[in-house]
């Protein structure tokens, strides 16, 4: 433990340091100057230094428009390859940016930087990095730029992408290989927040937070860390130091929990609106039915998040089953299901939704958090539709309108805003190296 | 030579063609859908295609300018990452539209495609045509689509660009590697002209045209095909045939020079206003300052078009160098100038000069069309400046306020206009596959 807090720490001189940037940090040509300065003060501090860069701007956005002008169902491999385009460019003029304040920059593609993905296109998992030529570059001197998001399949040597976020898997992956002392991901938010700040105008930044809250957060629909880069982090111990790339000052820490950690019983209220909720009726009651249905949505690589089945009735035909998933996967779910013909006897869909949850390690030793959140929603005559538990989150989902409500009370309720003391991580342990 | 023609003309069933598509040809959503169409009508045909794609319109113009809105001096090699991206975002739009029309179809990066150059950056040479991936996909019964205009530099392995219209060389070079039946470069124009029919209103479609012909008529300002692309299919051979994307109907066919073609004196008319003209006066009349001079600009990676040099008067300190290079190299050709040092009294640039020429196999036997061309330009009272000639070209380097003029002026003497009679191929060997 202490190992990881004393590289942050004194992360200068020959440690590595990487530094990725979200679409809006470089998405004009002074966001994309200023994101270079940063890169080259910590390069000057006497870090080694990779950067990993997301699209500019909307460019992501447009490229996906571009392809659906062109096709109702783009062929994911000409997707990942339409894509990863984005990336490249941020990159390039990165380093043109890098060479002109008088120091060496080489940008990569993920291929080139050794990221080797599987061959699920569009939404590609990292398998390895191969970081020879990261490596290599790093030893000349040179800042290396790696385009995000992106890798190349182990199989068919395609160019492969990560889904959306993932140049923060990327960047976390880099900072793995290359036992890395920090992995800093720059946004234009400063850090995790308590609560959404446009809901509860009293939400404040928190300073640390161990991966496992990260995780349930992410999951449960804060947005501004990637919950597959938050796993990869828990798994390599890479510590993250997400932060503003528009002001200077520490943003929130993310790294394993340990013992010196006072936390409070809440950390967080996370919410989220994406998700669509999928429900068949009259499910035949036998064993391995629902093992067919979630398999053959796993293969389809949807995720499922809530599920809840109500026994049949007796005499009834079947079960109802009920499960959400993202909003984006509802008709590849739909036509999975019909696909597996006569397995229910309709199936019901619902956009409408929404979800709140409250996360915090604290939950676990103290028990009585789940009554009190069944009390707030209660109070505000907001309908509880599913339920999902952790150890240490309680995700309710409501309908969509009533999603705000419902942050700020569960806001309020567990004590979260700006006059509530708020464990500062008093044995300083955790204090981040904060760069100009 | 009849194997060629014979190629062309049956070039179905198994046969290779390679179709190269310019900018306009794939810069919105109908353009690509109706390039598509096309591909899937040769494939239909029972040819194997391959398809080489520009960047989309405006696209290439619009990444320079994002280059330029970061560095004043790009770095080389980024900007070959940068400017790569577009004709991938082409090639992976395109292979959508073709799946949808129900064929398969595979993109591949200049790298994928095993186009080494060698590592000039923004200038590279195609060294070697590593055609296996494509080969095998052609095996596979698919459409392969290449991004044109870029390939992987043998020793470091990274993204390198071939120059403006250097999608037509890579056309060439993958038809020449897969001994391709032809080479169909689609553009905004039908064929090639006798003169630009913007200046010249009479002028006309050229249905068969030598490599010779053609080589000389892209140095000296035919912007339909890429000169170093007209070099590569001479050399190996390679038939071209061009035109529009927009039309059916043949274009103009660029073959080998044949005893059976029956050639006019003069083929063509070409002008260009894109260069400039460096002079030096005093130059030291010493062996080897030329060879300093032109082997220093070499070196940079100028072209140097026409030279002229003034013999030393009696008693002068030196004579006067004047040379014309492409406007785009101008500043590199004075600071290598001003870099020898010591040269020359001092250096003068024009950049108000434009070039009009003549192009003909048929000069090479009649005598006095030089003297005809001077006739006209004196009539018309149009100061010659410098002349280069070949023997099958002369070249004039005059005024460039002047170059409408001389270009109306040459057509009509030389006979080109819609009323004179073009040997149409009588053979009927050169007759071209029109495809719909």
């Amino acid at each position: 433990m202490a190992k990881v807090e004393e590289k942050i720490e004194n992360g200068a001189d020959g440690d590595v340091v990487v530094m990725k940037f979200g679409g809006t940090s470089v998405a004009g040509p002074e966001e994309l100057k200023r994101a270079a300065a940063r890169i080259v003060a910590a390069r000057e501090e006497g870090s080694k230094v990779v950067a990993v860069l997301s699209a500019r701007g909307k460019t992501t956005d447009e490229l996906v428009e571009a392809a659906y002008e062109i096709s109702e169902r783009p062929d994911p491999r000409e997707m990942d390859m339409l894509l990863s385009t984005g990336e490249r460019v941020s990159c390039a003029l990165c380093a043109m940016a890098i060479h002109d304040l008088g120091h060496q920059a080489l940008s990569l593609t993920g291929s080139q930087a050794g990221i080797v993905t599987d061959s699920s296109h569009t939404k590609a998992r990292i398998m390895e990095v191969r970081a020879d030529r990261i490596r290599e570059a790093l030893g000349d001197e040179r800042i290396v730029l790696v385009a995000g998001f992106q890798g190349v399949s182990t199989e068919s040597k395609d160019v492969t992408t990560l889904g959306r976020g993932g140049s923060d898997t990327t960047a976390v992956a880099i900072a793995a290989a290359l036992e890395a002392s920090v992995c800093e991901i720059y946004t234009d938010v400063s850090g995790v927040f308590t609560a959404d700040p446009r809901i509860a105008r009293d939400a404040r930044k928190i300073p640390v937070v161990s991966y496992e809250e990260m995780l349930e957060m992410s999951a449960s629909g804060a947005k501004v860390l990637q919950l597959r880069a938050v796993e990869y982090a828990r798994n390599y111990g890479v510590p993250i130091h997400c932060r503003s790339s528009f002001e200077d000052g520490p943003g929130t820490l993310v790294v394993p929990e340990s013992e010196t950690m006072e936390r409070p019983l809440v950390t967080a209220v996370t919410h989220s609106t994406g998700e669509a909720r999928v429900t068949l009726s009259g499910v035949e009651d036998e064993p391995g039915i629902a093992g067919r249905i979630f398999g053959a949505l796993a293969e389809a690589n949807v995720n499922v998040d809530v599920i809840i089945q109500n026994e049949p009735l007796e005499g009834d035909a079947g079960a109802d089953l009920s499960f959400t998933v993202d909003r984006d996967d509802l008709k590849t779910a739909v036509d999975v299901i019909e696909g597996l013909g006569g397995i229910s006897d309709g199936v019901r869909t619902d956009e409408q939704i929404g979800k709140v949850s409250i996360v915090g390690a604290g939950m676990r030793s103290h028990p009585g958090v789940a009554a009190r959140v069944f009390e707030v929603m209660g109070e505000r005559g907001i309908n509880i539709e599913m339920i999902s538990t952790s150890p240490i989150k309680i995700s309710c989902v409501i309908q969509a309108d009533r999603v705000p409500d419902a942050v700020s009370g569960l806001h309020e309720a567990f004590d979260l805003g700006a006059d509530a003391t708020f464990p500062e991580d008093p044995t300083g342990e955790h204090r981040p190296t904060v760069r100009p």
